[in-house]
């Protein structure tokens, strides 16, 4: 069974073995992980950016679920390439999961990221826009897709050292993900 | 025809005026605008978050197409709730429309918005992570998913005196709507 990995440690330095590690733990779980910089793209070419899009979605297309890592990303929420994918996946269909190495809750996030101030009660970010705080860990269509397969966002109880690295949570995913598409309880 | 109003204008304090200008708009095309703020949620109940989603989920499998309004959220890049609405109208086979009021590139934003140094050559973020440079207007999954609809992202050349209210570039998108889904020319 072929799983998508997606999620934005494809723009790390060591990116590549990133997506070496993650595939490891998939075939420790008798799964075969699908990383998109295993694609060969020409990435000096003038389309670099299309071929790496379809080259995702072909991934994507062959794959039975998705495991995305929703750490956030250059801000509060997640990746937007991660969330886009998350999406694509939910709407074929496929199993998805996901995780995030930061624990917090979305708003709390916005309070430290932005400057914050309650008016009315509300809690807004800078520019005067409400901030989304149900005390998920990240924005709610994101979350109740994965709850809605039965496989909740899984974060650590403690923010990792290594939050681009650290790839406990991730396996956790990995391990739900083997049992439901095996059917067998796999090692760990 | 129905399409959906996806964007983080729902987190205006006048959310719902946008919504019925939105509407009024796809009206004027002769289509029927889906906003979230439509649904009817108790956003006291518990699961508040869960209702939304579900409502919103409904609402994207009822419509034929989305228009998302992917300008810059908290951030570098569009708001992940959007996003992610994207990405499950694509997986259905949706036509997929978006618009981004804010005409600027990606990685410029990223150069504007956190601390960024240039190491060897490459564009790199303030903890080090590569910063996405094909000067697309954002991530590269949502522009091609708007593409491969024959529908690209829609912007403004100079940014709109009022960036969330603004929707020159939003009915632009929905004329191509219009247009695509019933064969007819619309006015404007």
């Amino acid at each position: 069974m072929k799983i998508y990995l997606a999620g934005p440690e494809v723009f790390l330095p060591d990116a590549v073995e990133m997506g070496r590690r993650k595939a490891e733990i998939c075939a420790l779980h008798g799964l075969s992980g699908l990383y998109p910089l295993d694609n060969v793209v020409d990435r000096a070419a003038p389309d670099a950016s299309l071929q790496i899009f379809r080259a995702n979605e072909r991934m994507m297309d062959e794959a039975s679920a998705i495991v995305a890592n929703l750490t956030p990303f250059r801000g509060p929420g997640a990746d937007a390439g991660t969330v886009y994918e998350l999406g694509y996946m939910a709407g074929r269909g496929k199993l998805c999961l996901g995780y995030s190495n930061d624990p917090s809750v979305y708003a709390d996030r916005v309070r430290n990221f932005t400057a914050v101030e309650g008016r009315d009660g509300r809690l807004v970010d800078s520019v005067g826009l409400t901030v989304e705080d149900f005390g998920l860990s990240d924005n709610l269509m994101m979350i109740h897709a994965l709850d809605a397969c039965g496989c909740p966002l899984v974060t650590p109880r403690v923010m990792p050292s290594d939050l681009w690295r650290d790839l406990t949570a991730f396996e956790a995913c990995v391990r739900v993900a083997a049992q439901r598409l095996t059917g067998r309880p796999t090692p760990g």
